[in-house]
């Protein structure tokens, strides 16, 4: 994005800021036209850290002599919300960090971890656009989140912000953190909800007149390429969702019994057939094992594909990387199950312990294509042939 | 099942024998061309009581004087395990209940259920076959279970038992219950597992040899003749898979995904557009409230759809009973959720409770069609208009 934008402005890009995550910073400084237009920073993810609040700061160093009939263009991706972090008055970075990773234990969703977020930061939920007024603001957005919500996607910096102090407390309540969260967090949160600080600015704040946001990508697109693709491969090709969320497992085991049906009925498409599913789903960590939300949706189909005649599934992370592992997902076919018992290996104990990694290492089964620089969720494949 | 059989058989019917639900005798020897054609018994479900007993005393009665070139006709549909129980040497039918009642409390699935019964009960794990030779033997199944498996269906009473001793000692074991199970169950397990008990027959067994089985209905039936109603209706109609298993909750969840693309993308069909989902989810407890799993899986998509337009999932247990309430299903369309809300209701928190029967009996969504007589297991309906 930040290559198309810089060789479409060429010497009428005044300045430049890019926040992107550590392991891609010297590939992306590479592809830039001219490399100097930018300031490139690596930062923290999915945990912000300290490089997160630099990399904030400049941005807001940058816009703070922002003018009228200035055009400041926002190019806003997938990890935004903890590349970028400027914590609120009172709040440090080590506090959000620590509420972080609870959330992300705990299996909350993106919509809330976010919602939390735009009530602790003060470039996110809108904040970006009150430091960008009152220059003409243009902001394209490539989306990492189901159903591309403005104001979730990176926790919409841009954007105005429908959610309340009251939400976010709402949310610390649902999962049980009110005890265990930063109290600092909690002090904040309950004094937002009391009235006691300014909410977010809303649809009507004037930072927002001169701003507009366009969607350039997302899953349903990655998904719609993937379709023309396998029918260009002479499969028929179904797309039966891109909004796809919940707990991994459950959804592989959805995914497998689709998977039966294919390969006892040739339903819901004849064979050669390849049936995409897009979104991202959560896993709830009930064990200490390794592993990412895709490999975890790949194991608990393991057992329902089991014996199956010419079906596979696989599931990728579209950004190269699911969870903290350096695979994007793996491969199941009818012969997992055999194959794993002749290893000695237990798909279900693997399953009961979040260990999908160890088990498709063993196999061989992981996909491991690296980093795309790009994340639009994740699709997941059911083939038979 | 028995009124069509006694149709065709005419007087050459010599005896019957039918063990059904209890509450729904009446009603079934009513239909019978010649009532009295059949001795009808009711019966205890899902836990076994003397009647089953009773039942399966008059059934191998029956039995007793059969030989070569008698035809005897198995008529077996869901729910036999329960209803016909002829405990084995030095077992109570007492064991046999709160062994059951074990079973289903741990969420033990019904094939695990069902390989240990078959070792506790010789009319079950091919039994009946036993009784019934050395006559011809045709048994017409009624599938209840997922995929059909005809060892499992009623315990599979007139088809060789694939299962052993040790497996059934398994099952216990996985399911912490050899410390809690009635010790004389416990020791004719151990016993069996130890070779001093002669297995169920396998295949092999002579007693099969003038057998044959037919599976003349279940879940892919009832899903294609819904796919039928749709077409002839207008509706352009997709059957996605008759092996849905799983938490009825996270199953709700997809379906609700599935939704959100029917309305944003009318995919994975055109609209008017019914998607149809077979199979039979299960309930993990966790709150104390009333529902069953269709219920359940409705009350989970409330979310997923809401503010949709012109979209409804519709989902029933097709015997008329989900779960211990006299609904069949429940109905959620994209205005649901603002019409509970009207109403104080929040369905994260009924959820929470398993707590689906008095959300929707408030909103006046349940499905209540009586009792069908049939358990085909459990369909949802996707529409689109």
């Amino acid at each position: 994005m930040a290559a198309a934008a810089a060789d479409v402005l060429g010497d009428r890009l005044s300045g430049g800021v890019m926040v992107i995550k550590r392991d891609t910073t010297q590939d992306v400084g590479a592809k830039l036209p001219h490399p100097g237009s930018y300031h490139i920073l690596a930062a923290g993810h999915p945990v912000p850290d300290e490089r997160s609040v630099a990399g904030a700061r400049r941005i807001a160093d940058l816009l703070s002599d922002s003018r009228e009939g200035d055009l400041v263009i926002a190019l806003i991706s997938g990890g935004g919300s903890a590349l970028l972090s400027l914590p609120a008055p009172g709040l440090s970075l080590a506090d959000i960090q620590a509420l972080t990773g609870q959330l992300l234990a705990c299996g909350a969703s993106i919509d809330e971890i976010n919602t939390i977020r735009k009530h602790l930061d003060i470039i996110k939920g809108g904040g970006l656009a009150r430091m960008a007024h009152p220059a003409d603001l243009v902001t394209l957005v490539l989306s990492d989140v189901v159903g591309s919500p403005l104001d979730v996607i990176a926790s919409g910096p841009t954007v105005p912000d429908p959610s309340s102090f009251a939400d976010a407390l709402a949310v610390l309540d649902r999962h049980g953190l009110p005890d265990r969260a930063p109290p600092a967090i909690v002090d904040r949160l309950r004094r937002g909800a009391a009235g006691e600080r300014a909410e977010t600015p809303g649809p009507s704040d004037p930072c927002f007149a001169r701003a507009s946001t366009l969607l350039v990508g997302g899953n349903p697109q990655a998904a719609e390429a993937a379709e023309r693709a396998a029918r260009a491969a002479g499969l028929s090709a179904l797309i039966l969702t891109t909004y796809l969320q919940g707990e991994a497992r459950e959804a592989g085991r959805f995914l497998g019994a689709i998977g039966r049906e294919l390969a006892s009925a040739g339903r819901p498409l004849p064979r050669p057939a390849c049936v995409i599913v897009g979104g991202e789903t959560t896993v709830t960590l009930r064990g200490d094992g390794r592993g990412g939300r895709n490999q975890e949706l790949a194991l608990a189909a393991v057992g329902e594909l089991a014996g199956l005649p010419d079906v596979a599934l696989i599931t990728l992370a579209t950004d190269g990387g699911d969870g903290p592992t350096d695979a994007a997902g793996a491969v199941v076919t009818g012969e997992t199950l055999s194959r794993a018992r002749a290893l000695g290996l237990d798909p279900a104990a693997s399953l009961a312990r979040n260990d999908a990694y160890p088990f498709f290492t063993a196999l061989g089964d992981l996909l491991r294509p690296g980093p795309t620089d790009t994340n639009v969720n994740d699709l997941a494949f059911l083939f038979a042939w």
